[in-house]
């Protein structure tokens, strides 16, 4: 390039990046403001590490036992915020690698034997996102815990139950949220069998094609928790599908959870008014401090946009890479970081918004006997009293329900007589099954919306997750 | 709206949608054009149902014998393509039922007792993906076999391993060949454990409250292979899990075909020139004969788009859904569809390049040895006859590899003398790592490249899986 | 691979890929099936570019006037549903230009002169989308009046003003239907942006490279109606943009169908009650003939899935891709056309909703003056007749209304004394201020929802539309 | 709840929650951490509406100097990083309009009248995005003024023109480049009239539904650089089209960029050897200093993925969203902030490493005359000079390579005679078309890749570029 296009090509350096190239690079290229979260991952690595290294003999006892004792004093550095981090040394791992020998001198140089970035930063990640799904279980148990204990005391409260947001048949409050809690049990379920395929250990890998260093796999994997060392060594530096398994774990439970905002957005406009959030989830309005904007659960429910896109954007990033290990990768922590704050903060305000909320039963009961929600109970009653083909029940009762609408009355304020005009076979025995909590009680079948099913479905999870915090 | 207004607001049902609101709605809402997939699946569901119906006395063992030879009568007019298909009637179910009671009468209109197109899609559904998992896993074992018997005959044949797409150190094609098996091993293991979390009935949630007819849901389910009925009625017919889980699935082992199909199209360039495809999978120019453009490669490369697309497009539909049915629901299944159709068809694309392929080793060999690729090996040895620290051993081979570039020499080709300046301990022996073979050799920690690992690994793999298919 | 490892590899091509490779490939890389719906485009392009080599004498001027012919033959061919369209001739392109040769002979040959089908299927397309453009435009246009007359017949009906689903302050309908549309009409702006961009020729770009032969780009580019030949041959076949760009101009647009359909929903439900759907576009259910499913706006509300799905499936496409042409944009058509039917069914159903809905003005107007929602007016009067600084308003305002809340009135139910208790200088002129009318009528501010401001919108926007279709 | 499942529930607020809901809250809710990159925007329309409220005479010009003033002292505050940001105060707005309230008193209470924090989020974002759109151009024109003066240096340098990145024909390196410029031509159109489109004021919608005082919404405009107010109060509060048409355009040029990085990474790659990026650009290793990975190239492959991710997360989020403002809408900010940051990195890093580039000129040259890439211009010479149909020629070429092929010579190698055997009619003058600088120079078509056309384009481009950094 001539100097004169050079100058021209230049003149872009001004502004952010006056410093040319070198500012540029380091800003890209530099992963340490955000995975020096994995400090402590970091660390547990290469204690593990250093001390296989040294049980085989490819380090001293007493090297070791300087690194050990450098590294347990990093740990206390970064614990007291007295750790300087360094962009120009680019990443937590040469961070931490660089103040050791620092330390202990010629020892830490030999810490890195056997090993390389590509292994370490694999084990740094996958025990960090072990870490989290553990605390992510955790408080997906304690939302499960505070549903059903709020399912215990609603099991037999009457509420409406819709499909496409019209009333259509009634059902508990209680069992309501017990279907969040059998939503939230597969989530649980998912985040057990990524914790349970990414326990593999990466470590020993080397840069992506082994090492002719004696080194001990079995033993690195088995100290730092993993089930087994993973069998290629390739792909144990190119992998990142625990990353995106996790992130598909936790954008169907943020679905989940959008799911539950928006019923509790609704449920607390006024025209529906069937609960009350307190204080603590709602602001208000130095104007009109009557009212109770739902901003916890606006937030809920918008926050699954930045967890699946945090999912598509690290498929984007993984589609066609070549093996094994490209700087492309780097891109993946940044995306779970915030995905795993995000679902923290959600869980918590769930639970926060269902332990506090007080039901608005009345309302609740009033909409559950709207809209003939009881017609299908007229329907089953001509199927089982008078053994009509399901079809032609369903034909009888739209005609009656018509008769209703056009009376402009419910269904269990119908006369028998009037039923008769259109079938006279029916009986005053119909009026049993017209009402509201007739309806809920009868529905007994398993997982039915009976009280007596919702409040043994509710006691069985409490049960079970009573104990776990 | 003014007779006026009304003329200007229908000027559009021009085109497409002259017949006006019936043509949109029918566009819109039918989806028998593609839940006729679920045909199976549907009589499959009637079967069982009618059965646990009768076999509690719901209906009489007369109408069941009744239902069921309707059934299997409309099965056969499936298979002979002599059902006809109405978009009147919406969808596979109301299709089916209807030409049931045109077919047997009385006894058809009986078979909808206690069950509702909620539990009834939602049942239809899981089946069929439960179906396409288990023809989706046999596709994924059969590619990697396919992979495995390649890197058994590849095993000891070197090939550079790189990062950042730059030599790094060598590996044997074979050793690269496994590390896809590895990926697609999880991929199976997520579809597995999708499988196994979906294998839950629905059915007998009727609507959504479950119902008061004595059914027994533990028979439906059995009888139907699920594992047990659903919990919580509500959540059964809400929930569309499964269908999501299985296109992360799919959507993390499209990217690893991604991954492997970019491979290809590079190692086909001629820079790089490390295979040949088959005819089959390439396609020529009747001007440039010689030309084999890896179009079969490219198309697998693309298709984690579809996929993927898929995944965030159902994941939008059910952000914030209110429970429990609604018809947004409806759009889940041509996602699914699609997304099964591009899989299998990539799969099988894949197990056909690998099959045919023809590794041009005298290249891949080559460029193995290209960029000082040993330098590694140097340094470790260092390491292990002169006791250098890690750090220090680094140093050392940089200041060589300088050396050798300067002289525009290999590593191997750098004499005792030269390196001796630089390292006066380093002795003859130095020699028997710089080769690539040596390198290759001496990767004998678990999972490294050394043939003798590799070939472990492949027939490790063969023997799990050649009984399979 | 030996003939055992063959065996074993083979044993997949069962079922639907039975005939092997061959079928597998026919199936991955032939685009008939769905890019048979640009003949029409093919057909044009084929038509400009043979009249350009006629009048620059690359073809003879009989040639042209036999291909011409032959075009239009096959035109008549295609519209009569005669044209046999063959998998093995793999695109549109190859199956017009065999047909011709068939037709015509020798002439036929000389057609693809001077051009690529890297070029033609660039060109193609892009008059496709170009195309239809132009459709969804005029789509666009029809509910842009629609929501407009609507909203001119519904200029003064009070509804309430929701933030957080939250009854804010007092609004009119017709103010809130047309906020869509200006929403649409932002849309329209992006596609007509798109087309803008789009409407270069990439026809003479041919390979890659543009051509030995002196071929008229301007005359080709003028006869198709782009406004020049883009100015890079490699850009020109390698280019998509104009793809992604209408994507997302239809994902911002359907996500603003899915706000009214969201609307419409919630609008439809016994508690909210404000408007009725027609039955055209509802469904009901034959044992509660009451229930009016609002089917059509739940499909549209979830349609922006499949659509935004399309948008990121394209970009994960593109991801990567080295120049020129690869068979990866092969993946552009599908997603584009099934995003174009899908925008083109929503827009009509939406129509036609807004066409048909009665609204439920009572319900809105008694919703309306619930919340305390003419708080701001008390608070404006304070600022605006006692000169009180906004926040300080604001503070009194509060606690007026507590005392209303605390006395269970509304706030101009409240008397004069009363709120003097708060402030004394409250006189008797606030009560104009606290009806919903008077709230209405006040906000006046350029684009305020003052009945009179909602009508001259109402009515410049239908000026603006009426004459278009 | 009973105080005993209250214990049970709360057991929760351990670790990160420990204060229980109030830092739950807080933390989902504050924007402050964030939106205060938004404080100059903030200030800005915050004179902006002082000016106009003293003007039309709500507040008194004393007043609206006290407001100027302290506005103006806040400014260097925050400038001089003395400003205390509370998250108490949840957002920017509250912290600026608390902390004028306490500089001014009184006067500072009156700011906010005829505003509400709806519109005044909408106007500061709006400003945001509008300023760093012309940041994000200006970036463009940088690199697309950079590629041109390479495209000029390297406007007749050989390389191989690749379609499914097999050799087709040749081209030179500067019109490949210019293929990047018309690209980021196209993007900068995009941002032009996303610009625009954006260019309206929200401000003086006020809450939802416009306001009482008499404000001059065109003054407020006009001040803050907005064409004019937007036209529906309702729209304007609920409006975020900008962001997503921001980020659509963002995602279609981060997706540019990635391909150029493919390119840089693949040309980087050994067998290629195409290019050599300068050392600013890469990072080597301590062990293999020849080593220079190209990190930078693949992060900006990379970051396509996180920007991409942020327009379907905001697609998301405005999913179903009921009018007018809701809370989700918050989610806006990060996701923009983020792509924004993004992009200009790349832009930088990929003007940074064009500029720098070295084209290793014989390597290019080398393979530009592989696989027989003359073959068009030897079928072209046939439909020329002997007017064969274009198709016939093809099939001829295909013949004389196939001999090539077999002889093992290149197309410019193989003897006249031998040519003749497969057509008689072959002249010698065929060889003045098969040499690579003749190919390159016949292709003068339009856009055409012969050397002066591209002189000319580069030239063309430089001059529209060069005055306006």
């Amino acid at each position: 390039m001539t100097q004169n296009s050079k100058k021209l090509a230049n003149q872009q350096w001004g502004g952010r990046f006056a410093e040319g190239p070198s500012a540029i690079m380091e800003q890209i290229n530099a992963s340490i403001d955000f995975d020096k979260r994995m400090w402590q991952q970091d660390i547990r690595g290469s204690l593990a590490h250093s001390e296989m290294l040294a049980n085989v003999g490819i380090i001293s006892e007493q090297d070791k036992n300087s690194i050990h004792q450098g590294l347990e004093q990093i740990k206390k550095e970064i614990q007291n915020n007295e750790f300087e981090f360094s962009r120009a040394l680019e990443d937590i791992h040469m961070n931490i690698e660089a103040r050791l020998a620092e330390r202990i001198g010629e020892a830490g140089k030999r810490l890195h034997t056997g090993r390389s970035r590509n292994d370490q930063v694999a084990t740094d990640f996958r025990l960090w996102v072990r870490d989290n799904i553990d605390e992510v279980i955790h408080s997906v148990e304690q939302l499960m815990l505070t549903l059903a204990l709020r399912a215990q005391e609603y099991a037999d409260v009457p509420m409406p139950g819709f499909t496409h947001l019209q009333s259509a048949q009634p059902v508990t409050f209680g069992h309501h949220l017990l279907a969040y809690v059998e939503m939230l049990s597969r989530d649980k379920g998912r985040l057990i069998d990524t914790r349970k395929r990414l326990n593999e250990s990466p470590l020993g890998a080397a840069a992506l094609a082994g090492t002719s260093f004696p080194i001990d796999r079995q033993m690195t994997a088995k100290n730092l928790g993993f089930d087994h060392p993973m069998r290629n060594s390739l792909d144990a530096v190119s992998d990142r599908d625990f990353a995106l398994e996790y992130l598909s774990a936790l954008s169907i439970m943020a679905m989940h959870l959008s799911r539950m905002a928006e019923e509790i957005v609704i449920w607390c406009s006024s025209p529906f008014s069937f609960i009350k959030l307190s204080d603590a989830y709602t602001t208000g309005s130095s104007i009109m401090p009557q009212k109770r904007n739902p901003d916890a659960a606006e937030l809920v429910r918008a926050k699954v946009g930045r967890i699946s896109g945090a999912l598509i954007g690290l498929l984007t990033v993984m589609k066609g890479l070549p093996l094994a290990y490209a700087k492309d990768m780097q891109e993946d922590k940044e995306q779970v970081f915030a995905a795993t704050d995000t679902i923290g903060l959600c869980l918590a305000a769930c639970s926060g918004m269902i332990a506090d909320l007080k039901a608005n039963t009345d309302n609740m009961r009033r909409w559950a006997g709207s809209g003939f929600s009881t017609a299908t109970d007229l329907a089953d009653w001509l199927v089982q009293k008078l053994q009509m083909p399901f079809r032609t029940a369903h034909h009888v009762t739209g005609r009656i329900v018509g008769l209703a609408e056009q009376k402009n009355v419910t269904l269990d304020q119908i006369s028998l007589a009037d039923m008769q005009t259109i079938e006279p076979k029916i009986t005053q025995d119909i009026f049993s099954v017209l009402s509201v909590e007739a309806s809920i009680a009868s529905r007994t079948s398993e997982g039915g919306t009976a009280p007596k099913n919702v409040l043994q479905a509710a006691q069985y999870w409490i049960s079970i997750l009573k104990d776990h915090p």
